[in-house]
């Protein structure tokens, strides 16, 4: 890659951290790093997944918020599109050239309909989650004024607790009232079980998917029982992707942190009670970082703490090495046990971080690294994207 | 003011959450806002504290990362000058013609030292922080070639368990290294007991900042014994800088949190056992949320999660209101129990952040109220300056 060609002007240091063509020991740290062999094997694994089970997969934009990742979901991993959370992240998309957009969340505020309402006209297919009949003849309101189409997913909360209906006749009354809304159309169901992605046991995250299919499964009834039969039904995530598409209730998929892992997903456990980060999906993301004080023999003070990273899932974990853990997070720095004395100022660690998408979002970019070497440098293109 | 002449081209709910001249109640959420008139009075006091107490006043600019937010500290409250953590931040403040730079951090990377050794010919005076007799020869190389001085404080470690020496013997073998090396200068001693600020209880944090203070008189007499009495003597915070004023060994501040205050520090107690959030400092700081879910009746969803916020201490609470709780947070979502079902979808929420540093950070603005208007916007001049 030509670096001066696609990023002149940038000052490795101040704008970016690396560029195109640098050996990857320059790169200037604390910044995340993905490895492209990983990350390409994990994308092409989820792709022959859903293939293989027949379901879609509409990539979780939300983690990654990144253009060029998601290109990457639906070249290389047949990824049919994006589901995102805001107004402004699908905004990104939809000027990115994406053409089949999901806001897998409510959009209630008069300015952010609005701008909803524009978006079918980038050429982008765009839904939108309901929960409450109030915001019907809002959503009906924009489209009707700017001449779009909004298509809308009934949200069901199927033990997340966070937004959602929780029963059959909610959701077929909100389904009516879309379907008979001018500007508007009933696209299907948005159903996922956040609550349960994270919990170790394969078992325990089972019971729960459990009784979401059969709270969908009955909405599903519902709906058909009234002539709406829903065409899509969305949900899933990397904890639970095989229950839904083994449920013939679902038909589509909502995964994003299989892409690139984070610490506290990797401690989950698959049905043979195996780590899901030690055979189902590779760290593919890492926020490098350097030793920059070592005035102590038995700690080291790396240069990424709270501003590289979110440790609301936990603290990172050294990636390859069992001889030194970071133990502590302050503004900017890293506070690592190294009783041994083995770590030298300047000597980089691998971070994996407790949670891949607070972490993504402190950060402008993705430095791509192959054979020790940089490849390619993409924006983080919908950080900050929160309104 | 004008907002079409300062922001031209910029797009609310896109690029922006708000723009000069607009009413309060159109921010677009979620984003953070500051009362001026609040954030005017902290900058006042601790300016009016600092001279009364003949104490330099060094802004800690790793809070706010804001020139805009900087230079009102100058200009109402007296700062000096700036601290910042990072080259990349120095490198804003720089730019912007902040003359008194501290980079209140060790610098150890090869390049990162080359970046700090040019910043001097902007103008500033540009100090840096030394635990280890071999960054000295580094620094100074830069310095030579650059034709430029950085200045040097000695870290001490006086109690946070981070960077620093401990000892004496340490401190004045380090400082004899710097004045003995061509383009350095050795400028005083770097001590903030960062691990105490966060303690409850005055008397706590009183025993922990005499400690500190032993420490720091012990390697001053030390320097002194060598003929290298430290010009200046730097550390305190939020929590603690009374403490340094009364010391008779510290002269100069770096309090940061003061200016904006946020859910961890209110809680802290003043000598008197009241929360410093309660007389001593306002909040002036606040992440604007709306209501965008109340599909169950006790619980409303807003629209400030993990990516509008820093949660590693602790969850938001939200300003003014005992009715309702901020009790749950994910990434862009916030459960806040409302028993008695009093919010209505698109009602706005002030949360003060658990931590008011690594918050801003994920921000692009600050939207600046007064009297239920938007006077100013200012970036975050430094978000994301990790480098």
């Amino acid at each position: 890659m030509n670096a001066s060609a696609s990023f002149a002007g940038l000052e490795v240091g101040f704008d970016v951290p690396a560029l195109p063509g640098m050996n990857e020991a320059d790169i200037q740290t604390p910044c995340l790093i993905l490895d492209l062999d990983a990350l390409e094997r994990n994308i092409r694994k989820m792709g022959d997944y859903a293939k293989a089970h027949g379901m879609r997969h509409r990539a979780h934009g939300k983690m990654h918020k990144s253009v060029d990742v998601l290109k990457l979901q639906m070249e290389m991993g047949g990824a049919i599109g994006v589901c995102c959370q805001k107004v402004s992240e699908a905004e990104v998309f939809a000027r990115a050239g994406i053409k089949d957009i999901l806001v897998s969340n409510q959009v209630r505020d008069a300015a952010k309909i609005d701008r909803l309402a524009r978006l079918p006209k980038l050429g982008a297919r765009i839904i939108v989650c309901v929960d409450d009949r109030a915001n019907v003849s809002d959503l009906s309101a924009a489209a009707q004024r700017h001449g779009t189409t909004i298509e809308c997913f009934v949200e069901i909360d199927c033990g997340a607790g966070r937004c959602g209906v929780k029963t059959t006749e909610e959701v077929v009354d909100i389904a009516q009232a879309i379907a008979a809304s001018p500007g508007l159309s009933f696209a299907g169901l948005q159903a996922y079980q956040g609550a349960m992605q994270h919990m170790d046991s394969y078992e325990a995250r089972k019971a729960k998917l459990d009784a979401a299919i059969a709270q969908v499964a009955d909405a599903t009834a519902g709906l058909k029982a009234v002539g709406l039969d829903p065409a899509l039904v969305s949900g899933g995530g990397t904890g639970s992707y095989y229950f839904e598409s083994g449920s013939g209730v679902y038909n589509e998929l909502q995964c994003g942190s299989y892409a690139f892992m984070d610490a506290d997903y990797g401690r989950i456990q698959d049905k043979d009670g195996k780590r899901i980060d030690q055979g189902e999906w590779e760290n593919s993301l890492f926020i490098l970082t350097s030793v920059m004080s070592h005035a102590k023999s038995h700690l080291a003070v790396v240069d990424a703490g709270l501003k590289a990273q979110s440790v609301d899932s936990g603290l990172p974990f050294v990636y390859g090495r069992d001889d030194v853990k970071y133990i502590k997070c302050s503004d900017e720095h890293g506070v690592v046990e190294d009783p041994d004395g083995v770590l030298k100022i300047n000597e980089k660690l691998k971070l994996v971080p407790g949670h891949c998408d607070p972490t993504c979002n402190v950060h402008d970019w993705y430095v791509g690294v192959r054979n020790g070497k940089v490849e390619t440098l993409w924006p983080v293109s919908a950080r900050g994207k929160a309104y």
